[in-house]
């Protein structure tokens, strides 16, 4: 496994303040990693409203199905998150290791398992042993502290090379509120899906039905519109807590318009974070960003975008700084979308290199070239069909992805 | 580009006799590549049946157009295939430099462009000048002889390390039939769709739309359940010539009972010469044949198979010889086909990783990666539903694959 910082990381480590309401802790639990905390609590001094969306996947993890169960309260006290192991395809071990962290950390906060939110992240398949960490949950909820956000972060990395934190501060009626975030994921990161872990909170005052009708919405044009390499984790979870804290009116309908810059605020921040997973995708050198225009409808833009975004073959060939258009000609093709091929169009950065249904008379293969040595690389393509649109990112596909990927688990 | 052999190469090169009724002739003309044959002409001395499955790319190359309303008429007399250049995306100047091919082949035999089939494959969007070697191919019938099969597969040879071809005999009635087939193909190799460029002939005498009957069903279990990549060409095309010189009785039924051991021969050929490019498929050091039991239906487990056989981290895993099983759950997990997690049993060879829902107990990680290191690895999952049933077949992912692509067209 690399220790190397991904060389598309933030050149600065966003300082995420203290949001009232929440307090953490972390641990070296000794999980499987050593030298590094790998157990967060996020602890809320009173029930918080909550929203989640999960893996689409068939075979979901232990806490993914804990959590599902749970989001029908709409009501949290505590979240455990560990890494290192992923508590997925565990069988009945695993939501047994699952109540017993929830009950541990019930008994540690004064409040029902059902207020409890959980997440793993790590090897699939590995039996998870609660009992190794969940005594230590006790003495985490008494000490943690408001001001921990980037500490919060680093202890659910895996491969990521570096912690993924932001915050947004924004306006309901005339009173600040606040949103902070963390993620992590860098490998096993698909499409159209609620994909990898993410946790945010807000001090906003929002009842529960309209908190998750904010976050699945917001899903849509951030976590699932990137992708690293196709493939879907068992355990990607995104919950938004609001502790209500912030004095700020509380907001019962989605409609209400007060939420309007809050709306803008949490999608700038999820797309933030979103971001984050793609720069630090495994052995990513090239963060490429695809537009996908005049497709028959938004949905089949999105497609057509992640068709391209998927393919092994664009990405190595933006690994290689290759202005491989054929290439991008050849995913639209597979995407099974409608696209017309006399009126494709493709730009790489404002380079068009394809017009017509061919090349571009005008395409200087310099001038495209030097897009292409450009660490970050919009690719546009207009399918000539209709009004639909959407945007992606992903990440190259190099040796050191096959390099980390060939040797994970020992 | 490496020129190294493929490790998983078939170690004798099948030695495919003549066909009655086929004479074979191959060029160097420069087209992309110096120092080898890139055109190759296959002619038929009276017109013979002919049957064709081509892409499903909604970007498909001028040779895939110009095939396929050639196929409504049924017959053929030269086939003409090209190397280096897809002849794909490449406009009306692309149409134009199909019809001049078509042409010039016509004029050569003496027959109609309509009885000419056409394929190209190499980069695609460079227009491709027919004009340079056009006036070849007039040459090049005159002195086809019958005795030139590894020719024909080594003229259509791309990224390939080496030819694909082979043969079966078997009888119809009473009467002895050959069937001859050669293919090219090791990237941009993809899932359900007809993959890659292969010609197939035999000498029996076997209606037109009897012969389409044939090579569509034996398309699904053979070409279309190997994958490199995921990636789809927008070029792919199978051809099946019948000459009818063998003297075999005429069959115009696709039930005739006589058809029986040459479909089973076909399909058996069609699968060898699948195989032979997933065996050189672009950096492959591993062929995994896939097998899913226990589904809902036979298309239910193919999608979960091809899940497995396209998911960059199984193939990742495989270069790196990793008994990842964990993988496999994931990848079985986002096919969104039903399957029971409870009862998932996975296999590496004959070794039982996973039984009900969790890690096999008696589970030996040594045995199982002694399968991990073999060249040739079969993994079986049942994911117990039903009965469904499918095997697909692909290859790790290496760095060398990356390397590959990262400067194929410089």
């Amino acid at each position: 496994m690399t220790q190397k910082v991904s060389p598309l990381a933030p050149s600065i480590l966003t300082t995420t303040p203290p949001l009232d309401g929440v307090r953490i802790a972390t641990a070296a639990a000794g999980i499987k990693y050593k030298g590094r905390t790998d157990l967060l609590v996020m602890c809320f001094d009173e029930p918080v409203s909550v929203a989640g969306v999960f893996t689409r996947s068939l075979c979901p993890s232990a806490p993914v199905d804990f959590c599902r169960r749970n989001l029908e309260g709409g009501k949290a006290r505590v979240l455990v998150v560990n890494s290192g192991n992923a508590n997925a395809f565990t069988g009945k071990k695993g939501s047994e290791a699952a109540e017993l962290t929830a009950q541990a950390a019930a008994r540690a906060v004064g409040c029902l398992p059902s207020e409890v939110f959980l997440a793993s992240t790590g090897v699939i398949g590995e039996p998870l042993n609660a009992s190794a960490f969940a005594h230590v949950l006790d003495g985490m909820v008494g000490e943690a502290q408001a001001d921990r956000w980037e500490s919060a972060a680093r202890a659910i990395m895996t491969t990521d090379t570096y912690p993924k934190l932001t915050t947004r501060a924004v306006k309901i009626g005339d009173t600040d509120v606040a949103i902070n975030g963390i993620a992590k994921g860098a490998g096993m990161i698909a499409p159209d899906m609620a994909t990898m872990l993410s946790f945010i909170c807000t001090d906003a005052d929002i009842a529960p039905e309209v908190l998750q009708s904010l976050l699945s919405k917001s899903t849509g044009p951030t976590f699932n519109s990137i992708t690293v390499d196709s493939d879907t984790s068992t355990s990607d979870t995104v919950l938004l807590f609001a502790t209500g804290r912030s004095g700020a009116p509380r907001i019962t309908e989605a409609s209400d318009k007060r939420l309007r810059a809050f709306r803008k605020a949490l999608e700038s921040l999820m797309r933030e974070l979103a971001l984050q997973i793609v720069r630090d995708g495994e052995g990513a050198t090239k963060l490429v960003e695809i537009t996908v225009t005049g497709a028959a409808s938004n949905r089949a833009a999105k497609r057509i975008a992640m068709s391209i975004a998927n393919s092994p073959l664009v990405k190595t060939a933006v690994a290689g700084e290759d202005a491989n258009w054929g290439r991008i000609v050849m995913a639209v093709g597979k995407a099974g979308e409608k696209a017309l091929r006399d009126r494709l169009e493709i730009r790489f950065g404002d380079v068009r290199v394809a017009v017509h249904g061919e090349r571009d008379p005008d395409y200087s293969e310099a001038a495209a070239s030097e897009v292409m040595k450009r660490p970050e690389i919009p690719v546009k393509v207009d399918v000539g069909v209709g009004k639909g649109r959407a945007t992606v990112w992903t990440c190259d596909l190099t040796r050191e992805y096959v390099a980390i990927n060939g040797d994970y688990r020992s």
